[in-house]
């Protein structure tokens, strides 16, 4: 077997056993690795029903095929579990460098099961694997849990991947994060690990991967990472601006979600943009594992010294989405949120929900705690004081601990959580982008952009311009194909962001010459499907109801936006849903026919 | 001679010289120490002429005769030179431990002449005093001077006083710092101490203070103490919620300046307030040095950890000042402050003074540089970015490096400027206590509420209440005795804090216990006296003009407030300047006559 080793680890924290097993080349041409291993392991042998925060609960850390080669932006994994905030499945990306380490550890994934009793962390060194009392971890930050593991395994060259005390707390949408500044965020999967007592995952590979045709490979690879330098964005607006080089393109668009998502258009969006803090505050670029991209920013702040981040979708969650201009604080609040382990988007979303809340007067400053800072759009002591209050569970804090939709709940103001599946949107408002709306009401793990990515059509070009308010077949057939191919994408343990000069055709050159297949790109974008629909399958097996629940907020279905250029625009969902069903050759309730589920 | 050692040190950085001098005790019956000896040596020996950053201006550090006793509050010290931001005399007063330090070395006074052409530093070891390489430091923050030195010096107990970086820049509104968080910062010491290049100075003492009747000096200070613990000030407020405690206080009283002081009122004063921080942020008090008040707050944030501070004043300046409300920023930017070196209320005021510039369109997004943050109101970007800026002198930083008098005069915008003598205000408005704006104009440094406080009188009913509009010849009368009284508080080496429970008696019964001296009231009083017109007439030598300088902005006294319990006031300053000349035993002119001028 070429790509994936064909062996996956199996760690119970309950009765300590570690186990490594084999899965085999049949497998993979079904489900490619990583995300795809993770839906058919967890469908195979978990009860989608499990309590998500239980001891049944099974944690997937999966890298791909392609991970820890030197394919571009070969450095990724993915987290798949049941979320703890969605009830429904997960399956988080992270970059950096941990996930090419487990891969060359000589391991497609990492299953965890049980829970332990005691805090402890789980060590990998090629074919070493221990578990080990982390109670002196306990309550520790990401940087501090890395210097202390770095000290006792005497070793710097360890990746590691950990919760950090919102993990610990159970908070519903912490991260599991890697090489500190990297998350899987969506869902809660830190509450996952936090829930299981396993603080942390260290880990040193050193093998190679085995790849099937190592010449044609790198000739391979050389193509592709010269169509992603010579793209515009994938080579210009990246590299230079980070993925913030979205505000300014997105707010002049109209789409770039304010105070809740009540307008599209934020008045001091410049001040946020990636071209003001490539002025203010940025170092230089921090590219992950073998990626030429290089979006990540290190920026200096006089307050917290070095950090990285924050990217786009954490500007606008911690930032205009909740009326805040000043860049330093988002900064902060994003280097907050990654040494406390919280998810950017959902913790931004659900501070703004509260601060919704409060604007219309469901939540009052007596639950706020005495002398806290009143939820005012624009006040920027909501991030200094609330996101370590959520991340501690303390007072309030406990309440915003579990995300925005319980939260609107506990306030009777439902219509102000702005998320789908209770996970929060991130910083497209869909009535400026209707097939990204599509995508919000499908997407299985919830309200989430990146598995659906129809921004760039819809507003970037790529591959093709289409007119974001065109809601027609071709529209939610680009959709389908944007689902599927990224499915394949995050399978191949590919980031993203090399859909920005690279198409379907590409992916298939280089899991081909990798693998030593010879499938075409159709046969590729089946196994796609075969894991979107296995993903939606284990959702309605855990109790979707698609019918009240693949929808959108009643906001963007009702109230039209109030200004810019999409002004008067809802989205017209029930316009399109049916047909999504219909291509996707689901009933036309959203259920998956018997047929199909033979594949 | 007892309280004083009758020995001060001089050392002169251009010819490397060290001279221990002496001084007696007649000398001491007329300036007492400290504030009196510095300006009595420096009116002896230098031209008030000079340039305040050549080599001829002198920088004298001074412990007062009841530092480093146990006489509460006994740990201050005064810094006495020329001012380059008002171009007169200025008495910076300082706590924390260094005071008591150099005074328990053996001197009573440390006198900085010349200037060295290399960085350097002064350590001081009782007897041993060397001047020492420091171009190691230069360019250091203060928290990582004190590290260094500690660690070169191999000694955990030295005291430290040091610049920031803004003191090598010349930067006119830079402070002396001590014990990393404690400033001697109004008039730009900092400024002074740079143009010497005398990055610190490290000083270990271990010499007890001679006193003259050591059982009756302890049984005075014990009485004194437990005046001071029984005071609901000094026992109280301080003590619980530190001098914050005023910000609701002055802003229920309609005197809290919002917006370069625009109005009174600050609509969300109650989050910055000394209430918000203890329920917020507070570790736990840390008093200086024999202080049982203990009023300083050690606060903790989650981005930036633990630090000290910030004061009322502080909160004002970089807060409402600024139309900021965010405590959190607040604390950050005070904390920046500290390890640049630089007088928060300076730095704050001339920020003010720019945005209202901003506002007013002088100041325009052209002059600001590339991607800087706006000078909105309430844009705590303004904090983080501008702060540094100006520290290191970078782009727009230059200009504001320059205090705000001099940035109001480039944009043709002097009555923007809220400062008297060029010295920014502090966190009163004058309107709402009219003895208070008597203090600004006539204060020796210019714009100050320190050397004579009467928001005691005039709002805080110390030692008794005074009605705020009421202009009278008590009002007048009363002014004076703060004024002198402050003087010898400064001179003996106490903290002003100790009025909130002290009257002048208990002060000439503790200093006649440690002196040996029968002194009354009265001639301590005439010693307060004395220092004032010795400050006045150095200023009048170099080129006071008291017609245009002994006043206030325009903006008190002619625009009326426009919201509050002082709607509708000015201040009636016309009113009372004669009065307070004639009371002085000065001319109508504000001279001093030639007879007074004998003593």
């Amino acid at each position: 077997m070429y790509g994936n080793w064909g062996k996956f680890l199996r760690v119970n924290l309950t009765t300590k056993e570690i186990k490594v097993e084999t899965w085999d080349e049949e497998l993979a041409k079904k489900w490619l690795g990583s995300r795809g291993l993770g839906i058919y392991l967890l469908l195979k042998e978990m009860d989608p029903k499990v309590d998500p925060l239980s001891p049944e609960n099974k944690l997937i850390i999966a890298p791909g095929p392609l991970s820890g080669t030197s394919a571009p932006t070969g450095g990724r994994y993915n987290v798949i579990t049941k979320s703890p905030l969605t009830g429904y499945i997960t399956f988080a990306n992270s970059g950096g460098f941990f996930g090419a380490e487990l891969k060359r550890a000589g391991y497609d994934a990492l299953v965890i099961e049980g829970a332990s009793e005691k805090p402890v962390y789980i060590y990998i060194k090629d074919e070493t694997v221990e578990i080990r009392d982390a109670s002196h971890l306990w309550g520790k930050i990401m940087s501090e849990t890395q210097e202390t593991l770095k000290k006792e395994l005497k070793d710097e060259n360890i990746k590691v991947a950990w919760i950090g005390p919102a993990g610990e707390k159970l908070v519903k949408i912490a991260a599991i994060m890697n090489d500190i500044h990297r998350a899987a965020g969506r869902g809660g999967p830190g509450a996952v690990m936090g829930s299981k007592k396993l603080k942390a995952i260290a880990v040193r590979g050193t093998k190679d991967v085995p790849i099937a045709n190592k010449e044609k490979f790198m000739l391979t690879i050389r193509e592709k990472i010269n169509k992603l330098r010579a793209d515009p964005v994938a080579g210009g607006g990246l590299p230079k601006y980070g993925t913030a080089v979205l505000v300014n393109i997105i707010n002049e668009n109209g789409l770039y979600p304010a105070r809740n998502f009540q307008t599209g258009v934020f008045q001091y969006a410049y001040e946020q943009s990636g071209e003001a803090m490539a002025d203010k505050y940025l170092i230089r670029n921090h590219p992950c594992f073998a990626c030429p991209i290089g979006c990540a920013r290190m920026n200096k702040l006089p307050t917290i010294g070095v950090t990285e981040g924050p990217e786009y979708e954490s500007i606008f969650a911690l930032g205009s989405n909740l009326g805040i201009s000043d860049l330093a604080s988002i900064i902060e609040a994003n280097h907050m949120c990654d040494e406390y382990g919280l998810d950017t988007i959902s913790t931004g979303g659900t501070l703004a929900t509260a601060m919704e809340l409060y604007e219309k007067g469901l939540l009052k400053d007596s639950e706020l705690g005495k002398s806290a800072p009143p939820l005012r759009w624009g006040n920027t002591e909501v991030l200094h004081y609330y996101i370590e209050k959520l991340a501690k569970r303390e007072g309030f804090g406990d309440k915003l601990a579990e995300g925005g939709y319980r939260l609107a709940k506990m306030y009777n103001g439902e219509q102000y959580f702005m998320g789908v599946k209770k996970l929060e949107l991130p910083a497209y408002d869909p009535r400026g982008a209707e097939g990204h709306g599509l995508g919000y009401a499908t997407n299985n793990r919830g309200g989430c952009h990146i598995k659906n990515y129809m921004i760039s059509p819809e507003i970037l070009g790529y591959p093709k311009k289409m007119d974001p308010h065109d809601i027609s077949d071709d529209k939610v057939k680009m959709l389908i194909l944007f689902q599927d191919l990224t499915a394949i994408i995050d399978s191949a343990g590919l980031c993203l962001f090399t859909i920005f000069g690279l198409g379907p055709d590409d992916y298939r050159d280089m899991l081909n010459a990798a693998l030593g297949w010879n499938l075409t790109t159709e046969e590729y974008l089946k196994i796609g499907e075969r894991i979107w629909n296995a993903e939606r399958l284990f959702n309605l097996k855990a109790g979707l109801d698609p019918k009240s629940e693949d929808t959108l907020p009643k906001r963007f279905l009702e109230e039209p936006m109030p200004e810019g250029p999409n002004k008067g625009r809802t989205v017209r969902l029930k316009e399109m849903l049916p047909r999504y069903y219909a291509l996707r050759g689901w009933s036309e309730d959203g259920r998956i026919p018997e047929e199909k589920l033979k594949n």
